[in-house]
Order: C-alpha cells, then structure tokens, then sequence
C-alpha cells in the first residue's frame, strides 16, 4: 500500500482506491464479482480492457464510473507518444461510456469531462494521464461528498429504531447511511435481498452493514413480500442507474416487485441518486439484457437440466408512482417535481 | 429395476416410485436437494429416518405425503414382533404427520387413514407392513387421478399458445398439463422463476418441462415482476401447502410477491389443489421458519461475511383476494366459495 492509496484512505470496507485505480499504466479494479469470498483484483494494461471489465460486471454500482475515469487516463498513458493523442482519447471515451447501454449517458458525462481535461493539458503539455488520473480521483471524491450528503437526507427520515430494506448495492451511500445515524444516535437493522444472480445484496451490501457492527439479514430475492406484510420494516431504500426526469427509476432487476409490494404495504420507498436531464422518460433508456446463463448458476455451478433457457434483464422499470422521494445530494425531492433539482448553469450532471 | 417398480412405471421424470417408496424394510426416498445435479436416494431404515428426511427437504412438494405414508408401512415392520403393534403405530403417526408444522392436518388425514388400515390388517391376521404398502401406492394412485384432473381444468384455462409463470415445484401437476395440453393441441411455454433457497423451479418444475420438450426459461426470483409487467404471460400457477376454507394460500416463499405483482399486472393466478376443512383460516396456520443458513448458501457456498444472518420462513401467506381460482380434482372454484369443495359424507380430505 504506497502513499498515494493510503492519501484516500476512507474508513470503509470497500475504499475508493480499491474500487477502481489508475497507476504506472494500468487501472486495478476490485473484482466484486467473488468478493467477499476472494479478494482478487483485476488489473487492466489498456482501456478496452477496463471497458471489458466494466461489461463483464467486475465492478458495478459506482464502481463503472470511476473505472471509467481511471481508464481515460490509462488510456492518455496509451497514446502518450501519439502524434494525435485527441482521436485515439475519443474513441476511448465511446469504448468505456458505452461498454454498458442503461448508464451510457451518465458515463458520456464523465468521459466526456476527461477529453477536455485532456484538451487543456496536452495544450499546455502537461501529461495528460496525470491530469486525467487527477479527474478522476476528483470525481470520487466529490462524489463521495455528494453520497455523504445523500445519506444525511436519508438518515434524517430514519425513526430512531428503524429497520431498513435494501436492494443490490448501494455503493456507500449504505455505508454513510450507517454512520451517520450512528452519529446521529439511531439504529439501524438491514434487510438484505440477495440479489441474484450476483449476489450484491448478501456479498457486498451485507458486508458494508456488518463491517460497519450492524445487525444484518439477508433473505432470499423471493421474501420481501412476506417481509414487508409484517410490518417490520419501516423504509425500503434503493439506488438507481438511471432517474428520469418523470420520475421512472431504472436500477437493479428486483426493484420494481419490492417497491410494488412496499406501495402495497404500505412501507416508503426512497431513491438515492441524481436525475438524469438527458432522459425525460423510459422511452430514452436501453434495458441490457446480459447472459441468461448466469441465471442458471450458482456461484459457478449449474442448477439445470441441458435445454433449460435463462433469462437475465439486468435492470427493471420503476414508475415514479411508486417512488415515495428522491434522495439527492441537494435534498429530497417528489418524483414529479425533479426538475427542482437543477439550478440555472448547471450542466447535465452537476453532482457528478 | 424390479418388477413391482415397473408396475408403476409413469412416462414421467420423477415417476412416482422414484419419490417414496416402501420395500423390504426401507423406504428409498430421491434426494430433490441434490437433484439434476445428481441422482441419489436417501434410504431410511425406520420411520424415524423418513421423518427426518422429510424435515430436511430430502423430498418436498407431496413428496412427503408419500413419504409418510410409506413410512408408516415402514413402522409396521419395524414393529412386526412387538405385543403392542399400534402403540407403536400410533407413535410413528405422529413423528411422521409432525415433522414439518405447516402441512401437519393434511399430513394426518393420511397417517389415521395407516392407522386404521393397519388395525383392520391385525385384526384379521395379516401382514400390516403389506396393508400399509399396499395403502402408500393407493394414496399414490388415487392421487395422480386427482392432479390429473386438476390439470384437466388448468389446461382448458390456457389460450392456443400460451406463456405460464410458475412458483416452486408443483409435483406432477405441470407434468399432467403440459401432456393434457399438448394432447388438446396447445402449445405452452414456461417461465419457471428458480425458488431460492432450494432452487426447487430450476432444478425440478424446469426439469419436468424440459423432459417434456416444453421450451422453459428459469428467471431468478427478482424477475417476476419485470416479466409479467410485458405482458408475456397468461397465466400464473402454484400449488398451495395449505388452502384455507377462506381462500387464504400458504405457499413457498415467493408465491406472494409474484401473486400481488400478477395482480397489479392484471395476469391471472390458478392455485391448484383441494381446501383444507381442519383450517378456516391463517389463523390456524403453523408457519415453518428453517435454519436461515440455508439462505446464506448457494448449492452448498456460502457467500457472506461472519456475523451476516439468514432469515428462512419456508411460507408466505397469499390472500384469497388474489387468487383467480382454486383448481380442484372437482373443478375450478373462487377462492369465496370453498366449501361448495365438499359433498354430503365426505372427510376431511376427500380426495387425498
């Protein structure tokens, strides 16, 4: 551990350098695909293998994002002796902000971002790696600003003994969630779905929860209803890739039956994320379906018959109506009103 | 393969041999906890061991129902030298019909049927290891017609073509449906969401179909939701553990969710089986929580932290408000109006 991780240091099990890392010409991504059974990283030498990486579900969450900064500077590493470094930056910038299609226009932002940070310092020759490798630590950490905000407006609509639901892996919002109503003097229980066929919920969710000494449970992705019914739970609480504008939220396959059933029961729903100006409504979002075979196993074994099909959409569609609040870094907001959000001069992604 | 098998041989994957069956002084029961993976039976050599095996999940579904009954033609052999034979019984009946709560008075019904059979074969002298055998296979047979006819009923449900969501392992019912709508020309597809912890939909309601050349999708248990919101399918179908005289549906985990996400999708729910007159309604109801670490494991993997809990409630309780129709031996009835189940001088169970 050199001196530049142990600067970003954060208190969490999963530290923002082990998410995704540019260093001496490669980017290190923490594979949470076996974590927490194996703590194996994935090291990639060019960008296309970060693209890779984010495709094949290495990282999810945030994690994407911050590969995707991480593999624009690994990619000005690249071409570092091109005699047209811009060209080979902009097909990199289209290669990783659409490795994946739902969050592609987020990641354009990011990436978009990179290319005239790389702009300025190639026109100033500076090294554009360095630059870049500085975006995007910049990014996380602003991000991690804005996520700290978010959970204290979330936190803030805890009850002092309060049993949240979760869903997939809310990156650290979960993890400052916990903190700060720690601080606050609240406890909080988790109700983990488990999230198949990744497991975000059992390896990664539940692991912040208990790292952090909170009391966690993790149930399979067929109980919240039943969970739900007995009233135990006081708030359900999800990320989202994308927020539209009207409100529909498009996250984790599993969202749309809970918060169903939370409407039925009776239980809040809250969204943590910023909305998305560039899509208005569905109608704008690619639903990726991935390999149906990672529905047919467990952890790598098969639990099917030969000719037995999968089907695997990785993201579902939550209508606004069904959204109790959105839980941004600037407050929380109704999912009809989330043009409030922004403020005159901001760009698509102000928070991002 | 002996003779007597032969005799019962089904066109089925699971003929009905293969799920209990007494012979000899052992009742070979199939390991569904391991199956397709592998084919292996567990061979119980009391009635103790068959109690067991029906606690642990070795076989689900009415698997125990003939479990039980073929261990209770296993308890007459063991107890074939004592001078009190149905002191023993009457033991054996109760180990038996108890070893899972939640199905215990259905379980009785047909453990007092043993008793008096094997009071009846003493009295007159004869072999009550053989009555009570003899009595296993008649249940076995009398029941096969039942869910023969219930899968009479469904199919005339099904449209041309047609797209059924499932819920766990409905023994042979989907079985019988899918030859009885094939032999009215239908076709059917199935989307089989795979009933976490035990994977009861993948590996065995999957195995069933495609056996039976139905083309057969498994979804994890988060993408009920999703699916029924596109309109694919037509019908959704479970069996019930329990179907209370109110209407009232205990099922596996799960069937809930998908029942109220069918609801609000407008895709209409078929329970099928026969309504239980020892219960009005939940009220009388013994929900089975299992060993929560069960839900922290992945075929035998385990992929939490230390210190994550399980929570494993093997039922949900689904409202007869719900469901569109009860799907009985005696045809199809709403879930208000059960009681028009019964004839003059039936039992508790006419049809079990």
């Amino acid at each position: 551990m050199d001196r530049k991780r142990e600067d970003h240091d954060l208190a969490f099990l999963l530290r923002y350098e082990n998410v995704a890392w540019y260093e001496d010409g490669a980017v290190r991504i923490l594979d949470r695909r076996v974590y927490p059974m194996e703590e194996r990283f994935v090291v990639c030498h060019t960008h296309e293998e970060v693209a890779q990486a984010i495709a094949d579900m290495v990282t999810q969450s945030a994690g994407p994002y911050y590969a995707a900064a991480h593999g624009m500077a690994l990619a000005a590493w690249e071409c570092r002796e091109s005699a047209d470094p811009m060209t080979f930056l902009r097909g990199a910038a289209f290669r990783l902000s659409h490795a994946r299609p739902t969050t592609a226009s987020r990641m354009e932002a990011i990436t978009g971002e990179a290319l005239s940070r790389a702009s300025a310092a190639l026109s100033a020759g500076q090294d554009a790696a360095e630059a870049l490798r500085e975006y995007a630590v910049e990014l996380m950490e602003r991000r991690y600003r804005n996520i700290a905000r978010c959970a204290g407006y979330l936190a803030e609509r805890l009850p002092e003994r309060s049993v949240i639901m979760t869903q997939c892996f809310a990156e650290t919002v979960i993890g400052m969630l916990l903190r700060t109503a720690a601080a606050q003097g609240k406890t909080v229980r988790m109700i983990c779905p488990e999230t198949r066929p990744f497991l975000q919920g059992a390896r990664l969710t539940a692991s912040v929860a208990v790292q952090q000494g909170c009391d966690v449970t993790v149930i399979t992705d067929n109980m919240p209803a039943a969970v739900l019914s007995t009233g135990a739970v006081d708030l359900f609480t999800s990320a989202a890739d994308v927020i539209c504008m009207d409100g529909t939220i498009i996250n984790k396959i599993g969202t749309l039956q809970i918060a169903l059933c939370a409407r039925h029961f009776g239980v809040p729903y809250y969204v943590t994320g910023s909305p998305d100006r560039r899509r208005a409504g569905v109608q704008d979002v690619t639903i990726e379906y991935r390999d149906g075979n990672a529905v047919l196993e467990h952890l790598g074994r098969r639990a099917v018959l030969p000719g037995v099909k999968g089907l695997y959409p990785a993201f579902d569609i939550t209508p606004g109506s069904l959204v109790t609040g959105v839980v941004t870094d600037r407050g929380v907001l109704l999912p009809g009103e989330l043009s409030s959000y922004f403020r005159p001069g901001d760009g698509d992604f102000p928070s991002a």
